[in-house]
C-alpha cells in the first residue's frame, strides 16, 4: 500500500485542516498515513525567527486567520481564532509520540487539533491533555510519565533533525515514499495522488468545472 | 456579472500559474476578471526585505521551484527554472497598464508570463517586450513612450499603494467586489466561488474522490 508521511506541528492552523481530513482522503485514495509530529520552532529559530511569520507579518497573519475561517466553514469544521497563537505544542508533540506506541497517534492528534482550533482549549495545559488522552482510551498519567522519558524526548528531537535534513520548512508537509515533498494543507490531495501514481494526475489541479 | 480583481506581479511564479488559467476558470464560473498589475517589491521593502523569501529562505525556494514544476506538468504548461529570480518586472508592469488602455492587458500579461517562465526569456529586456507587444497587436514604440509617461508611472505607484492599503502581502491575490481577499494561485477557484456565491461552496475544497 502506498504511504505518505504527514508532518504536523500542533501550533499550526493548516496542520489542523490537514489532520481533519487526511484519513478520509487517504482511505479514498488507498494510501496509508504515517503521522509525524515535529516542532517547527527549532527550524524557525535556525533562520533567526523567534515566532511564526503569521505573528511577525500582521497582514499575512490576518489573511491566514480569515482563510482558515473560510476553509473551516466550507469543510463544516468549527473555528475559533485563538488567543496566544502560536500555542506551545511541545508536550502535546511528545504525547503524540507516546500515543503512536499504542497505535493511537491519529485519534489523539485529531483530538488535540480540534480542542485547540475548534474549541479554543489550551493544549499546553496538562489537564486539557489528560482529558484528550482519556478520550482516546489512553492512561493520562502513564502517558505523561512516558512523555518525560529520555527516549521520547530524544525521538522528538530526532524528528526535528530529520525534518530539517529533508528540507521541511513549514507545516503541514507531506513526504511520499520516493522522497517527494509537498508543503501546505492545500497540497494534501496532490501528495496522495503522487503517492499512488508517482506523478500528479491533472484532475487534482484542474479548475473547478473544467474538464482537463 | 460578478467580478474578481486579479493582482499579479510579473516576477511571481505563482502569478504565472494563475494567469495561465484564470480566464478559462472565470468564464466557466461566469465571473469577469479585472487584471491588476502591481509590484511586490515596495511591499517587501516596507518589511525590511530586499528580495523574495524564496531567495532568502533556500529550503522554501527549492520547494517552490519543485512545486511549480509539478503544477506545470499537471496543467500541461512548459516550465523553465529561470536564472536571476526574481526578474525585474517594472517595465513589464507599466506596459501592462498601457495595454489595459487598449483592452489588451490579459493577452499581454499572459504573453509576458509565458515568455518568462515557459521560455526563460528576460522580461526586463526591451527587445523581448517589444516582441510580446507586437505579438498581441500593439505598437511597441508607442507603448514604450506611453509607459514612460508620468500618468502610467503614477498609476503603477497608486496600484502599489492600493495593494498595501488592502492588506495584500503576496502575489497572486484575488479580491472580490465585497472586499474578500484570497492569496495564492491555489485559491483562484475559491475566489471565483466567493465572487458568485458570497461564500465557499464545499465542492471547491472537498478532497478528491470524496462526496462533500
Amino acid at each position: 500500500m502506498p504511504t505518505v508521511e504527514f508532518w504536523f506541528d500542533f501550533a499550526s492552523t493548516y496542520s489542523r485542516l490537514a489532520a481533519a481530513r487526511i484519513e478520509t482522503a487517504a482511505a479514498a485514495a488507498g494510501v496509508a498515513v504515517i503521522w509525524r509530529p515535529f516542532l517547527l520552532g527549532p527550524i524557525f529559530a535556525a533562520q533567526g525567527w523567534t515566532t511564526s511569520p503569521f505573528v511577525t507579518q500582521p497582514a499575512k497573519g490576518g489573511a491566514m486567520w480569515r482563510d482558515v475561517e473560510r476553509q473551516c466553514a466550507a469543510l463544516g469544521l468549527p473555528f475559533v481564532r485563538i488567543e496566544g497563537f502560536p500555542r506551545n505544542g511541545l508536550l502535546a508533540a511528545r504525547l503524540a509520540l507516546v500515543a503512536d506506541e499504542s497505535g493511537a497517534v491519529a485519534p489523539f492528534a485529531r483530538a488535540v487539533f480540534e480542542a485547540e482550533f475548534g474549541a479554543g482549549r489550551d493544549i499546553a495545559d496538562r489537564t486539557v491533555l489528560a482529558d484528550l488522552l482519556a478520550d482516546v482510551g489512553l492512561d493520562p498519567e502513564a502517558c505523561f510519565a512516558r512523555a518525560a522519558s529520555p527516549e521520547i524526548k530524544a525521538r522528538l528531537r530526532a524528528a526535528g533533525d530529520e525534518a530539517g535534513t529533508c528540507g521541511l520548512f513549514g507545516a503541514p508537509s507531506f513526504v511520499t515514499a520516493d522522497g517527494e515533498m509537498f508543503w501546505g494543507a492545500d497540497r494534501l490531495d496532490q501528495a496522495l495522488d503522487w503517492a499512488v501514481h508517482g506523478r500528479l494526475c491533472r484532475r487534482t489541479v484542474a479548475p473547478t468545472g473544467e474538464t482537463p
